[in-house]
Order: structure tokens, then C-alpha cells, then sequence
């Protein structure tokens, strides 16, 4: 099946979620993936690849090389191919590939075209839609990047029948964010079907780019609605932060910071503790971690101001009202915060 | 006086060609900067910046530092200064400051405004207008980069009564280059005009502005006419490269590169020689270089290659055909190009 994505500034482009079918195009390409994923796949991609040219750069794997030294590799390969402007780049593996080949295709020679072949379930449902590229920095996640359009994604659910357990779980974790943040039904659907069916997880992954790709159509940028996206992740990037990126999966952080937003979100009154309740129960049927060890609550809310959507020295919290309903505030106050950070300094 | 460019994707923002104004901004704010520029006119600058906050960040002097660890020392310092999403970089400086503080801007937190307080002729007429921003690497020039429109742009004729003869003439090499590629009128009031007067020099920055002004409206992201604008650089680059950017200025590179492409359209019939000599006698009354000695001519034809418009293996050259009309040709025969170059071999 396939979804349109259609932008306000006119950008259209197709998410296909089947097997993977021929890509032909008449530029040189570079294929720019990881040796945990080349060393499975990289034969069936090539396969389905016809170009001018196409090679390969294989960069370090994991989110410690997600920084400007690997662009700075990316774009050398790119350049001793004597890449044009008409070249296209197509990023094969996880998230953290997706963002790095996006931001360099969006500054090799100011923005050539790229596509996605995303291979985590997190990719699929998260990463590959939106156009956010980017890498991390001694400051924190995702600070320096860019908004770049891919102009296809393939999401070929074969690539999951390798990936890890505890990824696949990660990738739960960001299939019920969208859930609890935009789509009710979606949410019970997910509490009645086991995604580990090969026809349920087709369906998860159509409902969470239907309802990604609506919520950047409306909002491209990230002006507006589109912050509820970060439901999760404004305790989750502190985690990763605090765990240097080495202990959690980025959709495990983000499961463990869903779960301290929504304790936040009853502490406050703004949703009832039942709730709350359903999403744990939801995210520890598939092994997501949803407690963490807070060593000093102080240290932890001074690292909120880090984060890039909350530098103008409030922090913004995205809160569920009901599941499917979200509020956005940078009106919280500190000790609420904190009564809710204490919880978890065992 | 003000001229007011809008952009196909609806970016408005206008050109002030006049003594600076009250800058009014309630957000943090970055001047970005060199020690050249700054010791002359940073508290005149200051002095007219109202923001919440306001620092400064001084970067070094020239196109040899026009790389990606000067953009990692400008956003090291935005980061400790805790810029968030609607934070301003205001480039003060030349094309090199704007360049560099554009794509800064363009990838902090994946996109910042800019503003430009351009203090050379060459930036006032040609860098300031066109949101192309970047930097250089061991490939070649402006190879790695984004597209990103300032805010608004504020040249102020003042910055030029310390500018330096020499640059004063790159810049008026920029001026010839817009008259001669797309404004006949331009070129003979030009020919009749005294630029060394304050008035005339106002009159022409504001037509160079209005000319690249509405040949970007048509063309933003360069994929036709405005590659026009190129006419003198693909040979200037090569000599920029050829002298590791030290003998010459980026103006007066283009200026002999002008001459070198009318040479070269004198030689495959398009222009007649009696122009070409014109355009040769303007640039000399301002002391603009029109003379280059090519070591080897094997040599620096392989350097075209390296060179992002033509690295599909095609030299693209931009040749006047007439005063104020060019042609964008990539059919033009090794032997006739390699005829100029061994005319500049002495």
C-alpha cells in the first residue's frame, strides 16, 4: 500500500509500504548504510537498484557516530564520486542513517535529492516521514540538521524478520506514542492485535505514517501541533542524555519518558490515573522499558534546558489530556515536575 | 531606498540600501563577525541593535577560513548561548561573514533567521541577495551549503569609505558581470557613470540588487537562468583555486574570468570582439585584473571538472552572445576553450 505525503510548500512524494520494487533512476547514486545492515541486506538492495552508477559508503554503526565527522565522511565518498546535483542519495538502515544521508544530501552542493529504505521498525514508523535530518552534538540530540524532503520512502517489512527483539519494541514505543497522541481508535486497535503478526504490523505501520504524515502536512516546520510528536521525548532525550546514548534504545527513552510525562499529566489533573494505567500496561506487553533510575532529580531538570525546544528557558512538556488527546505547556511548574522526578529516585 | 524581494515559496523580505536604522528584535541575538570589520565599525553597529540579548562572535579573517570548523565556532557559541528557535544571527561583514553565518543559521537547530549587514561592495551588490549560503572544502569553493533567505538585508553605503581600493574594484567587477548578463542600459549608463561618486554608487548597487533581485524571484534554487549569474566564474574559480584563494580577491577572479568567457564567445562566433573590448575597457578603468598566466593549460582545464556546475563530466559555460544577453552553453568544444587558455599561457 501507499501513502501520499503532500506538503504545504507543494512537495509530494510517496510512501510505499510493500516489498521492496525497482528502483530506477538515471543518476549516479550512493547507498549509504551501516555494516550490521550491509552485511544482511545489502545484496537484496543492490538487487533492486538500477542507476548510472551506484556505490556504497558503509559508516560506523550507532547514535555515538551520529555527529559531523560521519557527514563529513558521507560527503567526502560524495565528492570523490563526483556526485552532480542531479544525484541522488538513498539512506538504507535505521533512524540514525536517515538523518545523517538526509542533512548531507541537504548540503551537498546546497541539497541534492535523497530517498529512504528505512530497516527498523522505529525508521518506518517515525524517522522516514517528517524530513527532519540531522546529527547530535557535545550539546545534545539532533541540535545542528535541517529540513530535507526525501522523495520516496520504501518500507519493506522484510527487513524486520532481522531486527532485534528489543528494537522491534522500540519501534512499539513510537507506534504508541502516535496512538496516544492523535488517534484514539488507533490506540484500542493496538490494545486488541498483536503487532507480532506480519499482517498486524503492516497495519501499525500504514496507521502511524497516515497519522505522521498528517500532522507535518498541517505543519512542516514544527510551529505547531506537530511539537506533540515529542510527546515522550522532552524526559527521554535527558535519559539518553544522562545514559550517554549507550544504556537505552532511542524508542525505549521515549517509552520511559512517556510514562513520566503521563505521571506528569495526573499529578496536574489533566488525565486520569485509569489512563495512564492502559498505556503502561500497553508498553510492558511488548518489554518497554517504563521505569528509570533518577540519581539526582536537580541535575535532571537543569539538563530539560538543554534540549532544543525548550532553550528559551521554559520547558515544554507534552501532556495527554485523554488517550488521542494532547496539550502542549510550557506552563508547568517546577515542583510539579519535580514530585514526578522524586517518584522515580527510588 | 528599499528594494522588496518575494520568492516563488512566498519568502518576502526587503533590501535597505541607506544609512542603518534602529535594528528592533525581541529575541537573543548573534553578531557574527570579523576582527577586521569589527575594529572599525562594531560599536557603530551595536549602537543600533535593540534585542534581549546581544553578543558578539568573531571569527577569522578570509576565505581560508571559510570551512566547516568556522561554522562549528559559530554554533559552539550560539549553543552556550542558549539561542533557541527564534533566536537572529546578524552577519556583519563580507561575503565570506554572510556566507558562513547564512548556512549557520540555516542549520542551528534546523533552521534560524538571519539577517545581513553586508560591509563590501562585492556582498552589498551580490552576496546578500539569493540565500545562497556555505562554505569550501578541499574539493573546491561554496561545495557544501543551503539554500536560506535572510530576514532582511541592511546596506549602508558608510561601510565602503574604509573599504579597501582593491576590494572596491572586485566589487565593481560583480556590477559589470550583472549589466553585462542580463541589462544593456545598465552597462552604457555604467560606461558613462563615475562609480568613485556616493550617489552613482547608490544608484548602481541598487540596480545590481533589483537585476540578481528578480533574476532569483524567477529562479531560486538555480535550476535555470539564474546560473547566468556564473558568467565570468567558471573560469574564476579555477584561478582561485589554481592560487589557493591568496593572490586573488573572489571579484577580481571573475573579473579576468569575464574576459577569459568573452574571449571564448568571441572565438566560437557569438560575440562580436568590438563588446568583448568594451567590457575589457570598463573593467580596466576601474584597475580590475584582466590578465592571468596559465602555467598549464591540460591542468587547469581538468580543474573546470572539479567545479559543481559541471562535475556531470560538462563544462557549462556562460557566454554573452551581446551586452546584456547570455547564453548558457555546455556544447562548446575542448579545442575552441583550450585556444583561450593557451592565449593566456604567455
Amino acid at each position: 500500500m501507499t501513502v501520499k505525503i503532500e506538503l504545504p510548500d507543494n512537495t509530494k512524494y510517496d510512501i510505499n509500504i510493500e516489498s521492496l520494487k525497482q528502483i530506477k533512476l538515471d543518476t549516479k547514486v550512493v547507498v549509504v548504510t551501516n555494516p550490521t545492515i550491509s552485511a544482511l541486506h545489502l545484496d537484496y538492495v543492490m538487487q533492486h537498484i538500477q542507476a548510472k552508477e551506484v556505490s556504497v559508503v558503509t559508516v560506523p554503526d550507532g547514535e555515538e557516530y551520529k555527529n559531523m565527522e560521519t557527514i563529513d565522511m558521507i560527503l567526502t565518498h560524495c565528492f570523490e564520486k563526483r556526485l552532480d546535483r542531479k544525484s541522488v542519495l538513498i539512506a538504507f538502515g535505521g533512524g540514525v542513517i536517515g538523518d545523517m544521508t538526509g542533512f548531507a544530501a541537504s548540503m551537498y552542493q546546497r541539497g541534492i535529492d535523497f530517498m529512504q529504505i528505512p530497516t527498523t521498525l522505529l525508521s518506518q514508523v517515525d524517522a522516514s516521514v517528517g524530513g527532519k535530518t540531522g546529527v547530535n552534538n557535545k550539546f545534545g540530540k539532533n541540535l545542528i540538521g535541517a529540513f530535507h524532503q526525501p522523495i520516496e520512502v520504501n518500507i519493506d517489512p522484510y527487513f524486520l524478520s532481522t531486527l532485534p527483539k528489543r528494537e522491534f519494541a522500540a519501534g512499539v514505543a513510537e507506534i504508541v506514542k502516535m496512538a496516544v497522541t492523535f488517534n484514539k481508535d488507533f490506540f484500542e486497535w493496538l490494545e486488541q492485535n498483536d503487532l507480532n503478526s506480519e499482517e498486524n504490523i503492516k497495519t501499525a505501520i500504514a496507521k502511524s505514517v497516515e497519522t505522521k504524515a498528517w500532522v507535518v502536512s498541517q505543519d512542516e516546520k514544527e510551529k505547531g501541533i506537530r511539537a506533540a510528536l515529542n510527546y515522550g521525548h522532552t524526559f527521554g532525550h535527558v535519559i539518553e542524555n544522562e545514559t550517554k546514548y549507550s544504556t537505552y534504545l532511542h524508542g525505549e527513552a521515549v517509552g520511559i519518558g512517556m510514562v513520566m510525562a503521563n505521571e506528569l499529566a495526573v499529578k496536574v489533573g489533566m488525565m486520569s490515573a485509569q489512563e495512564a494505567q492502559r498505556i503502561k500496561t500497553l508498553l510492558e506487553k511488548y518489554d518497554i522499558p517504563t521505569d528509570y533510575e533518577i540519581k539526582d532529580v536537580e541535575d535532571f531538570y537543569e539538563h530539560f534546558f538543554l534540549d532544543k525546544k525548550s532553550m528559551d528557558n521554559k520547558i515544554k512538556f507534552i501532556l495527554p489530556k485523554h488517550i488521542g488527546d494532547c496539550e502542549i505547556t510550557d506552563a508547568i511548574e517546577k515542583e510539579r515536575v519535580m514530585d514526578v522526578l522524586k517518584g522515580f529516585a527510588h
